[in-house]
């Protein structure tokens, strides 16, 4: 029995105010359990400058940050340099969009996707992919694919969860304690149809063998399906 | 007529969610009108390494920052060094929250006032300061005086407002529009019992008469009653 | 009596060296007591980049440094970043400048003021500003206005000065002695024509009423005239 | 038939130089075809200060750097910042290493392994972590274990490879050629035991079936295996 | 001939201004013919943090600065970074002051010298050396030396001079404009008497033989043995 | 007698290892005795943005960087800011090289020189300029002189060595412990032909006479002309 009561392949409860704040394109105040991010997405006419002047595909990138009074203690902001995780996450983000985006239908235009977290209780960075994607989606939706595409703008939808083990059991959407305890910490993203985007899993203390590892993508299969029917719920009104 | 509908001497609707998070000792969402912020107030059982070991008073501090999303084009974040603007904001809002802390009386410990702007619309310093002290209230009721003192934390209550002249005309807390129209532009710190705390008037394009700088602050004045109004009554209920 | 032997609304003694060398378009050094200033003004044929190509109107900047001997303990060089408090200062005196340039009539060009405190004995940022008035006068000088406009580049003259409180008494051109010991700080700019450009007035320790701030707006009224005086006095001469 | 006729389940061969240089403790130059990698393991008698005092454990770090000269056109420094692809594979080697080492035993000091890439044709974050453990090693082996503890300082061995997919098959470590091709890249870090210490595969503009991902553990593991006999026999010199 | 009517072998007018301000510990305004450096020393009770708490020497270091009004077009500060040039000088600096000085005698303190450039027109590295000794010489004059030690602190004097190679002609003290057109560039330190601290010479487009560097030698001795007589009578009036 | 039984004039054993990795135009792994340094050469068709668009002159340039491994204690990175003893050996480098390059000849080109050292036992500042030149002919061989121009590119060769005086005797090339030891420690670059190019000589706890830099310049020109005869047979090999 875990902590807040739920079993091993439980998802915590999600809960999403969708918009959030009228400035940004798209803007999503999601939390799972306690874990609660703001994300926002921005459109930009112009592309990044490595991109060449005839290139008329688009692109995605996004920002992840943790408010200072969303843990205790009180985390420091990064204001002179971005440390190693917080680059990682972002990293992990925005490949991850990216793999859905079809660049062409977007054309020249940029999408800037920010995840700024409010409270911290595990699961950060897979809790703003699954709420990225729907400020995404808001922000996409206002936008018409680019001349002479005739494709949607988005190819799938994106969810991400993750699962770790603990005493060598496998459990779904860790919470901060049970991130702590874990021995093997795993984050999965997958798209809406069931294809592998991004497969990290790291042993946190003990190694982990084949059998290990997949009973663990087992249970993130399953918590990605549910958290790609509550993204379709939510997306469905308008 | 404002483009609101506002009278010249008229705030803009208060809105306050408190506790908006539970990470920090005193957590805050307000909003004047479309202008919202979230403010935290974060304790620390440390202070700043310059207080010499045997002074046994405190400190508090501010941070300022605008979320990306907070503005529409995107504001960039200030990641690798933070700007002039963020620095006087910050300073302004620590100096004025320090005017009315009992120095001793909270003893060696820190708070933070974190101040991140969800949305801007004009006013967010002044915003800020008027939540970060409901966020301080907050965190300090969590405390008992330092030993030997016997007397309460604050002092006093802070708000803060602006005033701007337009074509001659003094208004009370500017929108963004109303800023950006503004000729002078000042910001009015009080306490709860009507003493100032901070008085910064500016020129923006066309100087002004000691006679003009007298109307601001009598519209000042009223401005920051009604706010020390309902941050007495949010207060009040526990 | 103050320490110096001034009155209450007594200015310290005036000194100004013109030019005081011969590298940049204006320069002059002035001190005020023991507070003493370089104050350069360059031209530049070019504008900041946020201007857009068609925009033919000029720009006017100011940078604030201490010297590292002009205090005692020495001050340490800002040589990879600009702290608070200097960038509050510099930004005062090119937001204060600008309010008397014919944007205009300056045409695409730039101003650059650099204040150089060589010793440090409190009011350098309202030195800074008095000197700079004249380096600027000095470099426009010798400016034709743009082609087609025919307003003189400068609308009017500037000058600041700081009032204190001490005890309940209001005092006028604070020395570092009296600035520390100061209840209430406040910096005022004024136009030579009387208008106000800049009011910032700080509770330091003790807030303070209405009443006393008129009192100290009247004394730094009263300075500003004088110094005006002396600039015009100053520059008469060629 | 890949470009330098390997199967597909190949490994480039592996050239080991040991050591290379003289002043590190532990100093390996290897390279894997063309890629070339040189590794160094440096021993500190400090820990990092995040370690309380009574924290009797040791600490193991690494740091991954391109020379301008391994690529061409020049890879320019990081001497102003670290960029985010650096420091995830800085973190990715310090973390490994980390998992085979008995902190207890290593005690109250520090190895930093330095991988410093020379030239680089694809996978040198792999196999700076499979040369790293080789310098790691002969560094190691200078030590005695923490007084009080009988167990060696090394737990297992540790070796890292990559493997992609081109086309829908699957090819094991990748030169740079391949690299870029690949729809899939999987790095996988496993210990001479047999046991996963990460998986990191990432769809590279197609995403991937849970099959495909089984196929490429497959390879991984098999690659894994030979660079682990390849690490004991050079090893077994001394 | 020389553009400034001077003879090869002949220095520009030197003017000192001694103390220029009565912040620092030493202040002197040095010029050479044009070029003018504002020279301060701090004394300061502490050495810098690399000395062990045992050892009980001094320490003397130096920076150096051009203030942006010191040249046109205008010098822009350096304020994130410190450029290469000025660090270059710096050092030169600091290392030849610490050669004239008893490091024992001194004792467990530190003078730090600061060069700050008015006016640059040419040799101001030089300029700053010959200044900053007498800024030195001024501040060491305020101290005992360290209990025990019966040595002067300052062992010698010391000043530096430029010489350079104009086709084929060796000439003393350059300024801007020879230096400009100089083949071969050379700054010499020497000590009062008359042995070398420095010497370095550089070829600027052209190499040099082995002759013209000795007589390049030959005319800044001369040059340095009339600097050592101006600042011997400038520090006999007290 | 010296520690390691070399005669006071004798340089010590020099080994070359060209090309050492394929992916930069040059490539020399070269060492003096213990001290070793990777020099690469990259070619580059664009010129630093000082240069204005029809200036048809190329630029040469160097880094110097010391690689962690390459001393014990390990030297850390420098990876926030570049210290002031690296910007002055590579500003050195660059400016020594530049000075045999015939700039009309290279055309519109950079070439970039980047010394990393591998092994730190003294002089490796000398050593990196002697291998960097090695480095510099490989790229420069693979390039044609611009249009117009029927001169070679380069117009000498180039070569550095240390020497010192220890106890009153002068020594070529020191080693680390020589080098600590030195009471003068200088630097000397020459052409093939004899002429020098830079001097850079540094009391370094003793000051030093005319007769005694006259003899130090005599033993680096012997060392200097032994490099040159190296460097030329290793050139000669194709």
């Amino acid at each position: 029995m875990r902590i807040d009561g739920r079993k091993p392949d439980q998802l915590r409860p999600i809960q999403i105010q969708r918009p959030f704040t009228s400035a940004a394109a798209g803007s999503v105040l999601i939390s799972a359990g306690e874990t609660t991010v703001l994300c926002t997405a921005s459109l930009d006419l112009s592309v990044p400058p490595w991109k060449s002047p005839d290139d008329l595909t688009g692109w995605v990138t996004a920002e992840y940050n943790m408010l200072p009074g969303s843990t205790a203690p009180r985390k420091k902001r990064e204001r002179s340099k971005v440390d190693g995780r917080t680059s990682e996450i972002q990293r992990l983000i925005g490949r991850s969009l990216r793999a859905i985006v079809d660049m062409e239908a977007l054309g020249r235009r940029s999408v800037l996707i920010d995840c700024d977290v409010i409270k911290a209780d595990g699961g950060t960075r897979t809790l703003s992919l699954t709420g990225g994607y729907i400020a995404l989606a808001d922000a996409v939706s206002q936008l018409v694919p680019a001349e002479g595409v005739d494709r949607p703008i988005l190819k799938d939808s994106i969810a991400a969860v993750s699962v770790g083990v603990i005493a060598g059991e496998v459990y779904l959407d860790l919470n901060y304690h049970e991130d702590y305890a874990a021995d093997v910490d795993m984050n999965v993203v997958m798209t809406g149809s069931g294809e592998f985007v991004e497969v990290q899993g790291t042993a946190e203390g003990q190694t982990f063998s084949r059998e290990l590892l997949n009973r663990q993508l087992d249970v993130a299969t399953k918590g990605i399906e549910e958290l790609t029917r509550i993204q379709r719920e939510t997306l469905a009104v308008t």
